[in-house]
């Protein structure tokens, strides 16, 4: 067969969609890089041109999830008949909406981050993800500044506050996670939407705005996207996957 | 020599003396365990009676020192002259006062949490420094509603993302390390003091108060903590207490 020669960034979306079929069927913990590398067809060399371990992968799939739940959002933030406040609001129910739609993929992919070894991981994979949601948050606090219905001197520290309501939810999971019954699973569910009404009003009151403006969550958010978790697949990889090369 | 039954308690501390005298003298990182436990003349089994590991003693380093950082402070909180706001600016203060006092053994101490590897022991040391900390802000904060001078649903919450403004300066921090050079750490400088200024008015707003009642800051005091980091030292430990037993 020729050697075909593909462009770069296919070439790097195919072993990332190779990467998530894999994790996605057998778990992260369980595909090995090997596995991806034999499932994609590739040498090890062509793989490690674009990634230089597992983790990086999982990074990466974090960073294009993120991006593809902002797919479309960018007409919503061009819309003129919506005020700061409005673009806000509309840029998290986008973003609330990707993340009940994907979140069965979701755990099966990133829940090994919530593993209390894995904080590295989390922060990493944390990071990627605010790549591409990040200068959304910042564009629309500075047009909100702008035009006078926010009120602070820095939209940029404010973005970061918000990324970090989001990975300080970290613990919390990561208990419910390893407890593992219904009943760790309830008390997390409540710590959690409890923490989003304190979080609302953070933000609210840390942009000038009145209680109640901002929202970050919605009823029965919380609880579709924590028990969109299933126990996860503990098939090994088939040795017909890990033996081609 | 008769050996010698010490109480459990006094023993801990005594075993946590000799540890932070080794990491100041050595360095965190080039003082081993066994190091650890030459010095302090017991037997690993006794040792690890009390401490799991060498990171262990590092977070029971970290709670010590928080607890020591705000001795005498329950007398402010105590104080009838003073309202919540008054106690709540008297915590903040001493706590202040106490990291510049300590500024120079905390860095020779606790730098190692700062490289991007050791995330996990900057949670641990964190946790550990919060369990001081936070019952405090808590029980203030809680006065302050229940007074009239607060206005929040969630005194634990916020309690929360106090600390949480605390652990979200690790990236500054770490930067200025790594990078090393004076321009790097009035970088850093810049960038915390702008930081805490925001963590000022965001705590105020969360709290329903006007901008500018909660001090974190004061003028001087990240320059004042941030310079006290000398370059480390580097001298090996000793092969005298390496070898003893």
């Amino acid at each position: 067969m020729p050697r075909i020669i593909k462009h770069p960034e296919l070439r790097r979306e195919e072993l990332l969609n190779h990467a998530q079929a894999l994790f996605l069927t057998h778990g992260y913990d369980r595909a090995s890089l090997n596995d991806v590398i034999a499932a994609a067809g590739v040498s090890k060399g062509a793989f490690y041109h674009y990634f230089a371990s597992k983790e990086a992968l999982l990074e990466a799939l974090a960073e294009r999830f993120a991006r593809q739940a902002l797919a479309g959002v960018q007409d919503v933030l061009g819309d003129p008949a919506l005020d700061p406040l409005g673009r806000l609001n509309a840029l998290l129910a986008k973003s609330r909406q990707a993340r009940v739609e994907t979140a069965a993929e979701a755990w099966a992919l990133f829940e090994t981050m919530f593993r209390p070894e894995n904080l590295v991981l989390f922060h990493r994979i944390n990071l990627a993800a605010s790549a591409a949601f990040s200068p959304l948050l910042v564009e629309i606090i500075r047009q909100g500044v702008a035009d006078g219905t926010f009120h602070t001197f820095d939209p940029e520290g404010v973005a970061d506050i918000v990324m970090q309501f989001g990975m300080a939810t970290h613990d919390v999971v990561a208990k419910a996670i390893v407890g593992g019954s219904d009943a760790d699973m309830d008390t997390a569910i409540e710590a959690l939407e409890k923490r989003v009404r304190l979080y609302e009003i953070a933000l609210d009151r840390i942009l000038g705005l009145p209680d109640g403006s901002i929202r970050i969550g919605e009823p029965g958010y919380v609880r579709a996207v924590m028990t969109a978790r299933r126990a996860g697949p503990t098939a090994a990889v088939p040795s017909k996957i890990r033996k081609r090369s």
